[in-house]
């Protein structure tokens, strides 16, 4: 299945161009779109264009990363993780891709009328815990209430400040012709095991979501002199449009192996029933690095000593022909674009 | 009316303590307990225990101030201002409350699904605007989409980083016994509008949101050399409730006079229509300042210089006696206390 057939027999609605639809929040061409086309020309700001993680900016003598994202996911527990260390993790690691020690981190909190103060604390441990093994603080937060019928029990906003400590500078405008893409793990966990709850699917293992913290895999990167020139974690639109980000942003090409992009048999499985495409699925605890060759080896044994468990791997390199595209050479050897989805496969995955 | 009777008559639900009720939201007593049982144990950090407007934090060299706020005003739009200039003067207005000066923004939308794509461009210009006349960036940003029936339209978060200018703490933990209470202006303009909007009231003028950037008054303050001990913006709860935080915080009394607060006729008339309180009555860009006695006129002086249209004005002082308590000498010079509410008189104010 090719990503045009997928984009053909999506059950996007035709919706009129004027209203907002699910579509628009799945980090997708439709979102990019509604980005490029109403926020970012008010905006206007360089940290905003930079198309990054994080905005990567100066205070005084420091450097500093900050970031934001509002999760919404559903449903608000799952195998693995809950809508608490997701926020945290989520955040932290938008931090640690600008190369930037998570430290602080705000909390806000849209409660819907209804919601059981004992889920909320379920969530607010696992936000704790999950600051605690990234090693930032909670410092800031806040609280609202809507009325039942105007949320879906809680909606949770962190934003992150960080310090960036990488001595390069880690953004899509960094990476080079030639650079080895790596990536860390394998794909499409998160998103499986949101649909795994969702649908009733059961699988003979456990199949749970990926979500954690990146900075310890980034920073034994930087502490090994490893020449960063640009990461992205895999969220929404997952492997596939995180590619294709760095490619539209960096105006270069990019060019994979399907073959070498590993996915649990679990997820495979998920995504064969459901029909979906393990490549633009969601992970919450992956990323590519873009390094140039030279360092290729030494940041994938980097890699596997701070994650023994997962399999980093080299999947392509950067090209300078066909700017703005990806490519991909699939499993029976036929290579073809790998386009960015219009919307997310799962919305409210995040 | 005291805030007694009004604890009584207020409509709150007999609702299970196990379940998140729209007064959890209010920004009074049982948001304070809902914070103080379920969320402040678990996160437990210092900064939070300052139980101030943001952070205090130390990044290097640099003092920043962090903060959050999520936004769920009902309507969106409203005399003057809207869900976007309200987000970007909340979160400024509380790095202007830590003595920061507001530099960088970051902006997360929940969008639900159906919400028109021209109301956001709106608000998105609302916001640039409201970032220019403070001097701050929107550098980060972030957007989601629900489902129809799971948001009510759009809801914002703002964060904030700021970085902090007066040489001196600001906090509530440095209000000092004897030390001067100033309002820098009148009170419940915000709440009004809102409340003319929600329930179609008419006025022989035209009743604005006070709706405003808070950091050119303090500025002024800290530029003239003022000894500043606390700021706090009078936002959910109103000025009754700002004043029991500082009370309780620094556990020291508060001691007013009702007669000095200025409330503008069209909000009187309001309030006494519905049958509230103006002395609770949300603002969006008025604020109290905690001065010593010796340096309150200059803090007045200055305050007029900043904004010729408002009245600042002292109305009070702090007393070692009766600490966490707020006292009230009313219009007919009986002496009472003001109490916190429960909730919120109107819930989604901000």
């Amino acid at each position: 299945m090719t990503a045009k057939e997928i984009e053909i027999t999506c059950p996007l609605p035709a919706a009129p161009e004027d209203r907002i639809t699910l579509a628009h929040g799945g980090g997708g061409r439709l979102m990019h779109r509604l980005l490029r086309e109403t926020v970012l020309p008010e905006f206007a700001d360089e940290a905003l264009a930079q198309a990054h993680d994080g905005a990567l900016l100066a205070l005084g003598g420091e450097r500093l990363a900050f970031t934001t994202d509002s999760f919404v996911v559903n449903p608000l527990f799952f195998p693995g993780g809950d809508i608490g260390s997701l926020s945290v993790y989520g955040t932290a690691n938008d931090l640690a891709m600008c190369g930037a020690e998570p430290l602080f981190l705000s909390c806000g909190f849209i409660l819907e009328e209804g919601f059981e103060v004992a889920a909320l604390r379920r969530v607010v441990r696992s936000m704790r815990q999950a600051a605690s093994s990234c090693g930032a603080r909670i410092v800031t937060g806040d609280t609202k209430v809507v009325e039942r019928g105007k949320g879906d029990g809680l909606y949770v906003n962190t934003s992150g400040v960080g310090r960036v400590v990488s001595p390069a500078l880690i953004c899509p405008s960094e990476v080079h012709p030639g650079d080895a893409v790596i990536l860390s793990g394998d794909v499409g966990a998160h998103a499986a095991a949101i649909l795994s709850v969702r649908e009733g699917l059961r699988f003979e293992t456990a199949l749970l979501s990926d979500c954690a913290a990146l900075w310890p895999q980034v920073r034994s990167l930087i502490e090994a002199d490893v020449e960063i020139h640009c990461l992205r974690d895999l969220t929404r639109g997952g492997l596939a449009t995180a590619l294709n980000e760095i490619a539209q942003t960096a105006q270069l090409g990019v060019f994979i192996h399907e073959e070498k992009v590993p996915v649990q048999p679990e997820v495979q499985g998920a995504c064969e029933m459901m029909g979906m495409d393990p490549l633009y699925m969601a992970c919450e605890g992956r990323f590519i690095a873009f390094v140039p060759q030279k360092d290729a080896e030494k940041a994938l044994a980097c890699l596997r000593r701070a994650v023994p468990d997962q399999s980093p791997i080299r999947i392509g390199l950067v090209t300078s022909d066909a700017p703005g595209q990806v490519r991909m050479v699939g499993r029976l050897g036929v290579e073809r674009l790998l386009d960015m989805l219009a919307g997310e496969q799962l919305p409210r995955i995040c």
